[in-house]
């Protein structure tokens, strides 16, 4: 029998707030899911007869449909919303849909939003337990907490391990919740990439900046690239994507500078040939498809826990 | 243990057909919904196994939501097809359409649609429980019964109530489908707005149109107001929507005319500001959110009615 | 007690590697499915707890639909990915887009594709399960094995049996995995149409090609009509619409020609007064909604086949 864990949150905001207790509680119960379905058990009942609203108001499908299937995975209803179908937003605040959502029965609302804040806005206008799944640059906590989960997964404990971010950090939000999660749990962060996307100012956030990519690489624990976005191309921040290639890429001639037993990690979709050499995007070293399975356990873990907390149930993990 | 409800139809095309004992079987049934569900239990049984399919060609996320979260909570599988996602409807025509959705073994189909009289075509059509979610101008049956069953849980027995619907009533099958069922329920029905969208010939339904706004409000019990449809502007019946708002739209100032207990419904989406006031709608006064979650179990008692009626199931409320 | 069934293949990809007893094998277990769910069973457990993904990237409503409906019916979860809305294949291979969902967890995976190959090239790159659920012009073999089961149900055995396939047959997938299906189990088929659409080259498929209609038409059992696609019409094999009606569409003067119990087909959207007659897509002979009906059955039959023989689970048709 698993003893009880504890757990108060009701929200997930960002990472933040978050202790390292926390930090391990998440870790622990998406560890044991993860156990549990390994050894064949697909559904559980933490959910069950529950009903979980996946309001995507800004376009996705690999964040959705991870959450669809760990909601599921726990018995609830899910039901997707998403902004270009959706009326309910239309000339209607925020505040009136998410309210509109709880009078239907909702039961969590998971919500994906192109303005940083929307996410603490919508906790703090309903009870109903929310889970920020990517809020403008603002941040994108399950992403990080199943990047860093992965992570542990591979390296154990990550005090003192060095974490590298290449790419497009001024807008990310991946970046920003994964900077939080690697800095709580101890590991060692530098940030790499061209100067106008990885400004010096990042600094203050208690992590080294280079611009020197070989540098960057060569003592990583891990690498962790980010998504090059077309759409930022006409941003004038950002280089031709052509340019970002030639100088930053991770290509196969630069993979010598890594260490030989470096992580690779990419939150996807991935673009071959342009922030990853294809090779190495499916080599050893790459967990970029394990950073994906364990995006499931761990949003199951976090739906169980804000539930319950919301309702006061006692937690436990499954019996496996 | 609960006595059977006598019940016989199989379809809801519009209020006209429904007797007063009809009315009081499909509150009854949804209050019993409604109280085992704030008694803590989300799932019944009533169409476990059967397959619910929502046909709306015309765009709606509320309903469309309504009706599928409460197929849900009645254990039915619920697919949702939407006119612009859909090839179904394609160069095919509704018959067609609906003659495939049977073939492929649909046990309820819940349908919106932009042309008046469609929901009673496909009953004609197929032999399948047809659920008007709207047609047209023409009617929108589940909205008013959720509208009339908010209302008799806050004021009671209808009868001598005083109601006015206040909006853009020419074309509004929310209104239609209103003063149908509060006037059978004893209610006395006020319709007002300007002459242009409320014209006189509206007395024929048994009801009194006033252009007077504070004559309309001054002696309601409740007022309903309507949605203030932007793409109506282009209508040579609508004046501006700021001109609305000035002369129609229920702000503070005009709060003050109306009975300090009066009751404040709107079918939603609201816009804020337009047709009412953004302190009125979350006021004491308002119902709105009640009506959303009414909505859900009054959907749950039709569902269950209309497909008893046609599998001729006898049907029975929940136990508590 | 029913006996174990022997069925190894895990993918679904075309007809060609189908023998006659693997015909036998998926008709019969369709016919279990069909008899059980007539008999009033409307659950089955054969995917209890599985995760099947419909992954649409050329639009489709009828056939996700019936995917959807069998999956369910099987007690899975299913979970749809339309091409229009997803992100997942945004700058993303194919390959990319399977291996996460099979990361995500997928158990069965049904895709559409507008690229003839394509759901071959998927079974060569993940391990799970693939069901072809139309691949360009190349296969759609679930719609031949409905059409077939349809016919077998009809005509019994198709031994001789002379089946005409009508229309535009030089693109059409449904054509060329009907013409494998029906010669497989052993039926005469004559392909018609204008010579531009059907080409004598087609004879190497062991086929009569015939461009006059009366000469196809008089001494068939069956006749297969293929959906006229009006986006074709800019082809420069394509006459107008209009000629291809006057010429090729099955009217009430050339119904004359058939023999009277002949059987009539179209796997939809049927285009009235085009393709078809109305009156004859609607007579006696006509089977099209049939097809609809047992397009569920054939497709349950088929992802419960396929994935018991991914997992090596033994297989038996349901109890009535």
């Amino acid at each position: 029998m698993s003893a009880s864990i504890d757990w108060q949150k009701k929200n997930l905001i960002s990472i933040e707030p978050l202790s390292l207790t926390d930090l391990d509680t998440i870790f622990s119960l998406a560890r044991a899911y993860k156990s549990a379905s390994e050894s064949g058990q697909s559904k559980f009942d933490a959910l069950e007869g529950r009903t979980v609203i996946n309001l995507f108001l800004e376009p996705s499908t690999r964040t959705r449909l991870a959450f669809e299937i760990a909601s599921k995975r726990l018995s609830a209803d899910c039901i997707s919303i998403s902004g270009g179908a959706s009326s309910l937003s239309k000339g209607e605040s925020l505040k009136d849909t998410a309210q509109n959502i709880v009078a239907l029965g909702a039961d969590i609302i998971i919500m994906r939003h192109a303005s940083s804040g929307s996410a603490e806005y919508l906790a703090q206008t309903v009870d109903t337990p929310i889970i920020n799944a990517g809020d403008g640059s603002h941040a994108h906590p399950t992403q990080a907490l199943l990047d860093c989960f992965t992570l542990v997964e591979r390296l154990g404990d990550l005090k003192g391990k060095k974490v590298t971010i290449l790419g497009d950090i001024l807008f990310s939000r991946v970046a920003r919740s994964n900077i939080h999660c690697l800095r709580k749990l101890g590991a060692e962060v530098t940030l790499a990439g061209p100067n106008t996307l990885v400004p010096k100012a990042f600094e203050a956030m208690d992590v080294r900046v280079s611009h020197n990519l070989k540098d960057a690489l060569e003592d990583a624990d891990a690498i962790m690239l980010l998504r090059i976005q077309h759409e930022r191309q006409t941003s004038t921040h950002f280089p031709s994507i052509g340019e970002y290639t030639t100088s930053f890429g991770l290509n196969e001639r630069r993979a010598h500078w890594i260490k030989p037993n470096a992580i690779i990690m990419h939150p996807g979709p991935i673009n071959r040939g342009v922030e990853i050499d294809s090779k190495l995007a499916d080599s050893a070293n790459s967990v970029i498809l394990e950073q994906v399975k364990n995006g499931v356990f761990v949003r199951m873990a976090l739906l169980h826990l804000c539930y319950a907390a919301h309702r006061q149930i006692k937690i436990q993990a499954p019996n496996i």
